[in-house]
C-alpha cells in the first residue's frame, strides 16, 4: 500500500482486514519492522482514539513517533494557490507538507470538514493538497469526507461477530444537537459496501449520503422498515449533504433502542457518542454493544496499513 | 501493587519508600521490565512535574508512553450516568475509560478539584469513575483530595535528610493569592501521618483539612506554637474544606521566613511555590530549603509504584 | 560544546558545520550515543521545524524526548529577582529551571522577544535566566535576538550549493504585515558573517539590526545595489532595532521576485514564509529556492550539536 486516503489506495479490502486480525494475535510480531523510522500525527483537530491507537500502533512497529497539533502549537496553514499571504494566515500547505516530510517516513493527518464549503470539502483540498506537496506517504486520520482507519475497524470488528458469511447490515442515522461532518457515514457506507452483499443504509429524508458512496447500499428513509432483521445496525449522526451542514431536531425517535434490535443484533458506534441521544443507555451497556471492540481494533487497522506501507518502502 | 489512588492502595509504605531509594542509585536497573508496554498519561489540568517526572520514570522502565491533554486534545467527557448528552459534553466516561484501557497497559491522570462541589470532589468521582470503566490500572497523578506520588517523594527526601529516626514534621499552611486544592495538604498529613509518629498540622481557624486524612496529627491554629522546634516544615496553601473552597488574605503573616525555622531545620513545598508569598527568598534559596530535591524525588516515586504495578502484573 | 546560546558557545564553527554534513550522510550512524538520556523541549511559542527536526535529531541519536508547551501546559513563569509572587505568574523561572534539569539530560528552550522591552530582549532574559538556574546543557531552539540552529542549517546548505569559495551573500530585509523579532536576521549576519568573507545586509533606513551582530557585513539601504550579482539572497522580515519593534508598510517594493535575482542564484528563507509578500510564487517555486533543503539542514544542525553536548558529558 502507497498510502491511505480512500478506498482505491487499498489493493485488497479482504487481505488487509484479515492482516489486521492477524497482526491481533500478536501485536508485537513485527515491532523491528519500523526501527528507525518516524511517523509524524498531525492534527487539525480534536481526537481521543485516532490519537491514541495509531500512536499505539507506530510503537507496536517500532516506529519513532512524533505528534503535533497544527493549529495551536504550528502556525495558520494557507490552502490557496497564489494567494497573497498579507493576512491570517502564516505558512503554505506547500512548504509545510514538503518539510514535514523530510522529518517523517510516514505522515498521519486528521482534519474535519468545514461543513460550509462544500465543494472544497467534497475536494478534500486540505488532505489532498497534503498530498500533492508532501513526498512521504499520507495516511487519513479522518478527512473531511472519508475515515478509512475507523472503517477497516469497523470491518474487522464484524467479521469477528458474524455468525452468518453474509449478515444484514444497516447504517442508520441517528440524532445529534450539533451539525457532525458525514465522514464516518459515507466511509462506512463505502468500505462496508465494498466488502458485503447485504448493506443498507436509512435516514431522514434530506439526509441522504453522497451518491458516490452509497452505490453499493440501499437507501431507506424509513427507520423501522430499514432495521428489519439487521444483524449489524450502525448509528451515526452526520449533517446535511444535499441542504450542505444543516442539521434537524425534527427526527429525535431515531434514537436506537433495545427494541429496535432483534435478538442476538449487534450495536456499533465509532465514538465518541452521546449517550441518550444517538443510542439509549440500555444498548450501550447491553452485550449488543460492539463499540468498544471496535475503538479496540483501530490499533490493528492502523497497524494493518502502517505495516502494509513500511514494507511498500522497504 | 494494583493501582494508586489513595493509601489503601500501598502494601507496605515502608517498603515502597526503600524501594524508590533503591531505584535511584541506579534509575536504569529495570529499563526492559515494561519493553512492549505502553503507559497512558492523561490530563485533564496543568503539570510541569508531574508531566515531566512520570515520563521519564516511564522512559527509565522501557515503557511507552503517551502524553494527552484530555480538555484540549479530546471531548468534553460526561461523568453522571444516564445524563442525556445533548449538551456540552461529547463522550462519556464509560467509553473513554474503557477505550483507553484498550491502548495503554497502565493509565496515569490528573484531575484537579472543583472547589464548587465538596461532594463530587470528596467522592473523587472523576478518578473513581474512572477506575470503574478502566481494566488498566490507574495512577493518580494528583486527584480532587490527593496527591500520592508527591507525598511518596516526600517522604524520600524526609527519610535522605533526616537526622533523627523520628523527627518532628509539621505540615503549615501558608497565603496564596488564589483559591487551591487541599489534596496536596490531605496527602503529606494522610502519608506522613502514616510513615512518622511525630507529625502536626497548623492552619487559620475555618482551615482544618478534612479529618479522614488528619487522624494521625496534631492540629493546631497558632502557627508560632505548631512550629516550635519542627524539625521539617512543609509549608503548602489550600482552600477551606469546611466553608467549601473560600480563601483568606487575613493571614499573610503565615509566610514562612527564615525567623520561623530553628537551626538546622528543612524546608519542604511541593511546587509550583509563589516566592514570597508561601516563603520568602531567603528560605527558599537557602541550605534549609528541600524543594528541588522533592521535585528530584518525583522521578524515583512514579518508578517505584509503575516498576510495582508492572511487576504485580507480569 | 558545552552548550548552544550563541556563537561563543561553538569553539570552531566550521567543523560543526563539517559534522552536520557528515552526519546527514548516514543520520543513524551514533543511534546508541544518547540511550538512557533525555532531552527535554520547552516551547514558549509557536514552532513547527524546530519541534519537529529537534525531535527527529534526538531520535536519531537514541534520546528518550519529552516536549512540553509551558505557557498552555504548565505554570505561567515568573523571571524577575525578588518578586513578590501574588499576581499571575506561578512559578519562578528559579525552580523550573533547576526541577526541568533533574529530569532532562539536555533542554531546549524556544522563546521569542517581547518586541516591546529591548533591554530585556537583548539581555536574552529568558534564555539566560534559564541558564543561570539550570545544571542540564541549554540548547537554544530560538531566542529573543538568536536562532543559532537555524543559522548553522543555513550554513550546510549554503556549503552544499556554493560553486565557489567565497559566494556573495546578501541578507536582505523583506515586507511583512506582522512585527516579528530580529533573531533570525541578527543571527543568519553573525553566523555567515563569521563563516564567509563576502557578507552583505541591505534593509530600509530604521531597520540596521544591532549592531554587535554585523559587525562582518557591510549594510545598504538600496536593495538593488545590494544584491546586485548576490549568489545567495537570504530574505527575512524583521522589525525596528532602532524604534524598537515598529514596522512598516511602506517599502512593499522589497519584496524578493525573480527579476531581482542574477541567474544562477540561490533564494533562502528559514519559514514559515509569506508567499507573494517575502517573495513571489515565482521565485518559491523555482530551482532557486533552498528553503526546503534549509527545513532538511534543520535536523542535521540539531543532530551535530546534540551530538557534540553529548560526548562533551560522556
Amino acid at each position: 500500500m502507497k498510502q491511505l486516503i480512500d478506498l482505491t489506495d487499498i489493493p485488497n479490502l479482504n487481505d488487509l482486514v484479515a492482516l489486521a486480525r492477524q497482526i491481533k494475535q500478536n501485536p508485537l510480531q513485527n515491532k523491528h519492522l519500523g526501527e528507525g523510522k518516524t511517523i509524524g500525527l498531525l492534527f487539525f483537530n480534536a481526537s481521543l482514539r485516532t490519537r491514541l491507537s495509531t500512536q499505539k500502533a507506530a510503537q507496536n512497529l517500532g516506529l519513532n513517533c512524533m505528534v503535533m497539533n497544527l493549529n495551536t502549537e504550528g502556525w495558520q496553514i494557507e490552502f490557496e494557490d497564489g494567494a497573497v499571504m498579507n493576512q491570517g494566515t502564516q505558512e503554505h500547505i506547500k512548504e509545510a507538507a514538503q518539510v514535514v516530510s523530510q522529518y517523517c517516513d510516514i505522515i498521519g493527518l486528521r482534519t474535519f470538514a468545514t461543513l460550509s464549503d462544500k465543494e472544497a470539502d467534497y475536494a478534500e483540498t486540505v488532505i489532498q493538497k497534503f498530498k500533492q506537496y508532501a513526498t512521504s506517504p499520507i495516511v487519513s486520520l479522518e478527512s473531511a469526507t472519508l475515515h478509512p482507519l475507523q472503517s477497516i475497524a469497523d470491518l474487522i470488528t464484524i467479521e469477528e461477530q458474524k455468525t452468518i458469511e453474509q449478515p444484514k447490515i444497516v447504517l442508520t442515522w441517528a440524532p445529534h444537537p450539533r451539525a457532525l461532518p458525514q465522514a464516518v457515514g459515507n466511509s462506512f457506507a463505502a468500505f462496508a459496501g465494498e466488502f458485503y452483499e447485504n448493506v443498507s443504509i436509512c435516514n431522514p429524508k434530506g439526509f441522504d449520503l453522497a451518491p458516490e458512496f452509497t452505490k453499493n447500499a440501499k437507501v431507506y428513509h424509513n427507520q423501522e422498515e430499514a432495521l428489519k432483521d439487521a444483524d449489524f445496525v450502525y448509528a451515526k449522526n452526520w449533517s446535511s449533504y444535499e441542504n450542505y451542514g444543516a442539521t434537524t431536531d425534527a427526527h429525535n425517535d431515531w434514537t436506537i433502542t433495545q427494541e429496535k434490535l432483534k435478538p442476538g443484533a449487534k450495536f456499533m458506534h465509532c465514538l465518541p457518542i452521546r449517550r441518550n441521544v444517538i443510542a439509549t443507555d440500555a444498548v450501550l451497556d447491553s452485550s449488543a454493544s460492539l463499540v468498544i471492540e471496535q475503538a479496540n481494533n483501530r490499533t490493528f487497522s492502523a497497524q494493518a496499513v502502517l505495516q502494509s506501507i513500511l514494507n511498500e518502502n522497504k
